[in-house]
């Protein structure tokens, strides 16, 4: 008897986030925070792990991680909403206030995973192209159809580009629409302070921020996000959130990273430097080779033959770095996560072979 | 300036599931195992946690653990998908293979999200009551709309009325529909093997069946179920899903469950136990206490007044129970898990004083 299918018939064609994981040597595909937690840290959060009674249910909105993120970020707990890493909140946000032909206006080339999910959501899904030379908002394009629009989301830095966006013009856009403007900072943190659209969050806007502790805090396995919000688009997520989503060990290692926040900066610090360093090398390994200032910990290189390049860094170099060569805007694009100094040194000498030979 | 909304339209009387948390002394609402874990086995779980890299994002499949999962209920690691909670399961399925204007068909009174994520899901629902003197299944009921459903669920035990189905009914219904039959089987492991329907799950039938870690694993704060299926559900619910919802910890924490799986058999055991007993003292205490036999770490019992006795019971008494009884089919009935010797004993001695009183 032949199998058979059980997926909705308007789902058959959906294509499933592909993170393309290799095991590597060298990873440096996933933007992680290859350094990983500052010392001592990481003892306290599996003590942290340890006092949780994992036979009872968590706090279904995770309050003490709530009030935590509350009181760093300046906000009220109603204004916070603790998920299951970044993901899971970009959905709920598309799924709860979007769906229902409502439009999401984005800025491609950008995370793939927000067409996904408003296609998954029932969204119509109008992307503004980003300038092709410098990858920069097209402001007047989002301004145009920014009435029309029930969210619109804004990465910053972009993934994969690292640009920035001014947080006064995202001010002023929020005075020119209803939609919910969602800043995508999921990066923000390799960042200063002021590039941030964390003051724009208030009860009475329309701006909500995205932050997460799987990129900067060095705990993308621990699956812990936040989004700060107007208190009704928390509560449109509440309503469509798995009332458990976040387990007892993300909440309190969450909360561990939150009271030792400090300690993540020279870190930061050294991958910001790092960055750099590596925005300076590779075009000096080949003039081929063309980089992008970034505000993140990664950085996109447009090199002849990316794809080529690309399998050839895993196969024989055994470094596994992410291939955005098929992606529109970003033909012949690797993107390149910041590693430590030897990781960075590996890719540096298997591009001088790869590149120039 | 007033707060905006941010929810779509159609969802704004969306009701999200309540738990009725409150702290009090005896916790015996949530069908937790108040036993907690086996000597020993929090150890393990720790160190497993210890040993993980939180920097770097998990499996996305959970390969590790679903090898596991598969192996011991001999079915292919094809035939397994792992979630984060049954929570996440539940509505993933419902939504890659419902959605759509899709039946549900589902035999209440049973676990209310069911009926909250079609909705979400944009299935229509169609219950069929269950027989409200015994609350075993309506089967021709069911049959007779099995035809036109795309998926029919089935809770075994029952929550929160604690019935099992026959394995043998559910094969025979499986053949009389194309729908995809889940069986809901969170609280098997503490019934016999025999009476779960895991054998029924082929590649080539339309069989499912999810089980979980939160209940007699003591695993509730860990969010970690499992869904056995044929290979095109698995792949369905793959399509929807977030693609790292099981962090790190809980892939360790489970299959160290998994691996110990023997050493929870003593205090399941006793579980069955103390459930006899309470089965047997509550009518003891009054005459006016009805009580149904049960296969899970709970039961449903019918009082007089079971709201007021229920806010008694919390307030005067600091014991916690699940109150039904503004539930149809279970009106002044109260959901009661099985606690420990102690646990159960207080509301013992509260029930006498309340209802006697």
């Amino acid at each position: 008897m032949p199998q058979r299918s059980f997926i909705r018939p308007d789902f058959e064609d959906l294509e499933p986030y592909d993170p393309k994981y290799v095991a590597c040597d060298v990873m440096i595909s996933a933007n992680e925070n290859t350094y990983g937690l500052p010392e001592g840290v990481k003892d306290q959060m599996v003590a942290a792990v340890a006092e949780q009674a994992f036979n009872r249910y968590p706090d279904p909105m995770a309050n003490g991680l709530r009030d935590a993120v509350a009181q760093w970020h300046g906000v009220g707990r109603d204004n916070v909403i603790i998920g299951n890493g970044g993901d899971e909140l970009l959905f709920n946000l598309l799924f709860s206030c979007g769906g229902n032909g409502g439009v999401l206006v984005s800025c491609p080339p950008e995370f793939s995973i927000y067409a996904l999910y408003a296609r998954m959501a029932g969204m119509r899904h109008v992307p503004v192209m980003r300038d092709l030379a410098t990858f920069e908002v097209d402001q007047a394009g989002v301004e145009a159809v920014a009435k029309d629009a029930r969210i619109i989301i804004i990465t910053s830095p972009n993934n994969p580009t690292g640009n920035l966006v001014d947080p006064a013009w995202v001010e002023r856009l929020s005075g020119m629409t209803d939609a919910l403007i969602l800043v995508d900072e999921a990066y923000i943190d390799f960042a200063r302070d002021e590039d941030s659209c964390r003051r724009l969050v208030r009860d009475d806007g329309n701006v909500a921020v995205l932050g997460t502790f799987s990129k900067a805090f060095a705990l993308a396995g621990v699956r812990c996000g936040y989004i700060l919000a107007p208190k009704s688009a928390v509560d449109a997520m509440s309503a469509v959130r798995q009332p458990y989503s976040v387990d007892v060990c993300a909440q309190a290692i969450a909360t561990v990273a939150v009271r030792n926040r400090e300690s993540f900066s020279p870190i930061l610090t050294q991958i910001a430097s790092e960055r750099e360093r590596m925005l300076a090398e590779l075009p000096a390994v080949s003039s081929d080779i063309q980089v992008w200032p970034s505000a993140a910990n990664f950085y996109t290189a447009r090199i002849p033959g990316a794809h080529d390049v690309w399998n050839r860094l895993r196969d024989e170099y055994s470094v596994l770095v992410r291939d955005f060569s098929s992606t529109p805007g970003l033909e012949d694009c690797l993107r390149i996560t910041v590693g430590t100094p030897e990781e960075n040194d590996r890719l540096v000498a298997a591009l001088a072979e790869l590149v120039k030979g």
